[in-house]
């Protein structure tokens, strides 16, 4: 699995119901949009991945933890300390604690998220994409600026702009330089399936296939690569994806995203894409773009219909290997 | 002042009641008991100091803030880091997360509880005694060491273990080569009266006037220099202390720790000291040491009986002067 927050999550915990317990599962977790703040390392998908696994995610915000309390970030803006715009509960920042004194003591992110999940349990391999710091900035207008724009940490366009003003770009910090985190390559390579689940493709899965190394590995390996349209009918299930995706360019459609994202065997980087029943008139233009594909519900409301997807995307799987 | 933590800030509370408002007081804070704890940079006499005079302190317990919630220490266990023996509450966290995130941008810890205190408005100028990480550990004894001891962090003696083994010692790591804060000197230089609260004289007071320079500077000020027993009746007002100094050789006694101070006449660092009434038999000893001194009700259970006890130091503080 390559995986962003929330939606790789879900499909994820739908995934560990419907596998036995000798199936190996290995989750790349998005890391750009991780966030130093108030000294503390903040890794958003990580954790979302980590506290849904592992039964400890708010199960309304289906981020941060459940039962959660917010002194600290009352006492920080009493303080006047910046930003306030981001909310880490209590609970929540004695994992950032744990993990910015572990790395501050010379651990991985990969060693950091390994030793967290001893505590969580989360029935799978969860790996960093990277160990190395890579921040995702959006590019917005700015009429103070002398260039007109300027870029700001994605998170801050998502959480304190709530993703309002148009996003011109988006730059991944450190990109370049990143390596695969150790394992990550091995994982793709030796995979029986490889599947992206519905997840951003600009800012989740984006990240992750641009780290140098990875998208290559996704192009070679002899599993079979299936992907879920993080959009339905036209618009992302959350969303303020909408704004960002359709600023910058993407066509916000299944068909559109599945595209962008290539066949294998034309240089990109999927076999298979999933489109949900309402996009049925995007399978035509996915074939022609040489994916395998079908429209199946992709909503995950309940536990069996998460359960479905998880059946379909790896029959789609068993298809494109077939 | 030179202060450690509950005793000296209920006493200078006492002082900020007894001033008119041209009155600058400025309170030199112990730093050796700071401890680092999950990457958090801990300053309990200075926090104590802080939010006793700024209005936050828990009244009950006296250290930490008042309606504190304890989230983030039952998560770091619930991780597993260590230490668990130290009680870092939520609200607490935040003033420790402000500050570490201060030093580490490279701001001094003069400047942090500068910054800190624009918040508390703490009413006096509150300065750590040095910028310089100095550390009182505690020699105890320990069978499976090779010397038959080890040194343990002052915290870890009197938090986790309650003072309940034998103190050996007490090192000050780092006391050799640290400077006194900017601003320590000069206040003690050009202070009208210099006041040692009752605290612990050997790990409150003690560190203090071990930093180099400051021990001078108040053998060489021309302001009267009194201090107040912080034993009364043969016994620390907070029992730990007791087996503490007992350990260490120290007399628990009134006269004993004045007299361990000494006279400024004689190379020590008092004018005159206070005991409480029910200990006027050591009078005698701490006159014939050369020190001005007075039995007076030394404890302070409430607002007027701090108060008065306020207006015996000051009135001790003219009758040195003159």
């Amino acid at each position: 699995m390559l995986s962003g927050g929330i939606g790789g999550a879900t499909f994820t915990q739908g995934l560990l119901g419907c596998v036995d317990d000798e199936t190996e599962i290995t989750v790349i977790g998005n890391t750009a949009d991780d966030i130093w703040l108030h000294g503390l390392k903040v890794c958003p998908d990580l954790d979302t991945l980590m506290y849904t696994l592992g039964g400890g995610i708010d199960p309304e915000r289906r981020w941060g933890r459940a039962e959660e309390t917010w002194a600290v970030k009352d006492e920080l803006a009493a303080y006047g300390a910046e930003p306030t715009w981001f909310g880490l509960g209590d609970r929540d920042v004695a994992t950032h604690l744990v993990r910015t004194q572990m790395l501050s003591a010379g651990y991985s992110l990969t060693d950091v998220t390994r030793a967290l999940c001893v505590r969580w349990q989360p029935g799978v391999r969860l790996l960093p994409m990277s160990d190395d710091r890579v921040e995702s900035h959006v590019v917005v207008d700015d009429e103070e600026s002398p260039s007109g724009r300027r870029a700001i940490h994605f998170q801050e366009y998502w959480v304190r702009l709530r993703a309002s003003v148009p996003a011109r770009d988006v730059v991944m910090v450190g990109i370049e330089s990143a390596r695969p985190a150790a394992g990550v390559v091995e994982a793709i390579a030796e995979a029986d399936v490889v599947v992206l689940p519905p997840s951003n493709p600009v800012v989740s899965i984006g990240p992750i296939v641009a780290v140098p190394g990875i998208g290559e590995a996704l192009r070679t390996t002899t599993a079979p690569v299936v992907g879920v349209s993080p959009i339905i009918g036209g618009g992302a299930v959350r969303g303020m994806a909408d704004q960002l995706l359709d600023g910058l360019g993407v066509e916000v459609s299944a068909g559109g995203v599945g595209t962008r994202y290539g066949a294998r065997a034309t240089g990109g980087l999927l076999d298979g894409w999933l489109v949900d029943t309402s996009d049925a008139d995007q399978l035509d233009v996915l074939e022609d773009a040489g994916l395998r594909t079908r429209a199946v519900p992709l909503y995950m409301s309940d536990e069996e219909t998460t359960a479905q997807l998880v059946r379909d995307t790896l029959a789609l799987a068993e298809e494109a290997r077939a």
